[in-house]
């Protein structure tokens, strides 16, 4: 986690000239975000966050990320309300990066979650995914099934220096999971990286949703199945299934699930973790010299690939088939 | 600049219970900082700066390092007060590392200062020594000219590796300075790091001096040599008089300079200049692998010596001799 652009306090002041948002009191660099510089900014009229897209991030997605957020802000959801310039535009320019301002969040993320909080991102999940149901811009999910054939090739070569036999463990799952992948299922807007850092809480209440730079048109019991891999394994990589049942549970009183969803969750939680598996392992294989950010344990989602590739069916993960 | 220790919700909250300072609402981890971690904590009662101490800085120099703020703010300098917890203790523990709250300061540090600027921190500079005169505490300057041999001895093997003569250049400057460094001018309580991003302005007005880790008890006029170098140089490594004389009668206005604190102003920069040129050789030399820092140009610093080098007496900085 790093800011990788420095903003002097001239470019900072220039560029909060063009929004209706008071005079520049201090702005701190914080070290959040993989993708993304971020300042937290405060002005004589309160506080707000500063993203810098860096390169990792296509600039010509940004009006749907930016439009998604004001969206389901509108509709109730929690989630940082980009803010417009006087303009009436969303996005600006830092430093020679795109850039956006939004509204700042209380609440903390939560290291170590507990059943309660999986219930509460449950709901949230679901509430955003009705929320988007009228949202009429599309985004293509490039991390879907249709993109980890390019991500194994990409990593094949490094793939058994990792771990023996990793190779071919994930190009047969890339060949099996093209085969069986569901297409018939509910589609919508998914957050598609609601992962623990993503989800701030004020004790038990979700306090807020954040980073909706993965957020895409995708199916949206997958979004259910990432975060059953985000949230519901313990540091030993096995599945609490107590924590699944207060995430899924938490989903359904909001948004119930078909009898279609539930039986292919197993796939799709397979799935999931197939994609976290291929990008944390094509980072792994590419950090750059100098690096800021050290890459996440590509393992770890093999070993969350192995119990979904175990599992009887839905009901090991706490809900009723 | 980085957080090196993450610090979980649940032990922040438990932390921010020793202080009477309310409920945590949000807190951040920010990119400044090169030897500790800092974090913007948000609670009911308004915005606090919480540092953990990292292993660069000796735990028992904290006593002097939060002692000498509280003195500072109790006389007038806008700078961090640090918090007592409920024990009146300025001192605690987070994720195993001494660590202490202090008031949030608004304000920008400067990228690119004006003379104006220069003007403003020579002032404020002259007011930290006036208002350190009745401080009780003493701490030893591990980093002036008794400090330099031994940095030299540790970078000496790999110094011609950085630039071709280097270690020589070095070892010849310090035979030089132990030898005519003065050691009778006025002493107390000097900053002693009192660069651009340790001081805060919002406009012109300067709002605040932050990071008094280095803070110690040593000649005062070696800490306004230490601005010269900070302050007055171009990016190209020029000085540039108007600014150094700007600082100078900043200074000045506050706290005159005798007839000898001037006369030594050259060696004192010269000895200031070696002084940022033995860390920042030490630090080059001895980057840790997956650094989350990278060094600062030891040369920059070489640049600097050769003007003090060079110059004829004090005139050459912008103050009458």
């Amino acid at each position: 986690m790093a800011v990788y652009t420095d903003v002097s306090a001239e470019d900072m002041a220039d560029f909060l000239r063009e929004y209706d948002l008071g005079d520049l009191l201090s702005y701190k660099g914080i070290a959040e975000g993989v993708e993304n510089s971020n300042f937290l900014v405060h002005t004589t009229r309160g506080h707000y966050i500063l993203t810098l897209y860096e390169k990792r991030v296509a600039p010509e997605d940004l009006p749907f990320f930016l439009a998604l957020m004001e969206h389901l802000a509108a509709r109730g959801l929690t989630c940082p309300q980009p803010v417009k310039n006087r303009s009436g535009a969303l996005l600006g320019f830092v430093a020679g990066r795109p850039a956006a301002m939004v509204t700042f969040l209380d609440g903390m993320w939560i290291r170590r979650p507990s059943a309660a909080h999986c219930g509460a991102v449950g709901a949230a999940l679901a509430r955003l995914h009705l929320a988007g149901a009228d949202f009429a811009m599309k985004r293509r999910n490039a991390l879907s099934v249709d993109g980890w054939r390019p991500l194994y090739v990409t990593s094949a070569a490094g793939a058994d220096s990792v771990q023996p036999g990793l190779r071919e463990t994930i190009e047969r799952e890339v060949t099996m999971l093209e085969g069986a992948w569901p297409t018939g299922l509910p589609q919508g807007v998914i957050h598609a990286d609601l992962f623990p850092d993503n989800v701030f809480f004020l004790g038990d209440r979700l306090s807020g949703l954040i980073d909706f730079y993965f957020a895409c048109t995708d199916t949206l019991a997958y979004d259910v199945a990432i975060c059953l891999n985000a949230w519901c394994f313990e540091p030993d990589h096995a599945y609490n299934v107590t924590k699944g049942r207060a995430l899924l549970q938490g989903y359904m009183s909001a948004r119930p699930l078909s009898l279609e969803e539930r039986a292919c969750l197993p796939l799709l939680a397979r799935g999931a973790a197939l994609r976290f598996l291929l990008t944390r392992l094509v980072d792994w294989l590419n950090v750059p010299p100098g690096a800021l950010v050290r890459p996440k344990d590509p393992l770890e989602y093999l070993r969350k690939l192995r119990f979904h590739r175990a599992v009887g069916g839905v009901r090991d993960y706490g809900v009723d088939a």
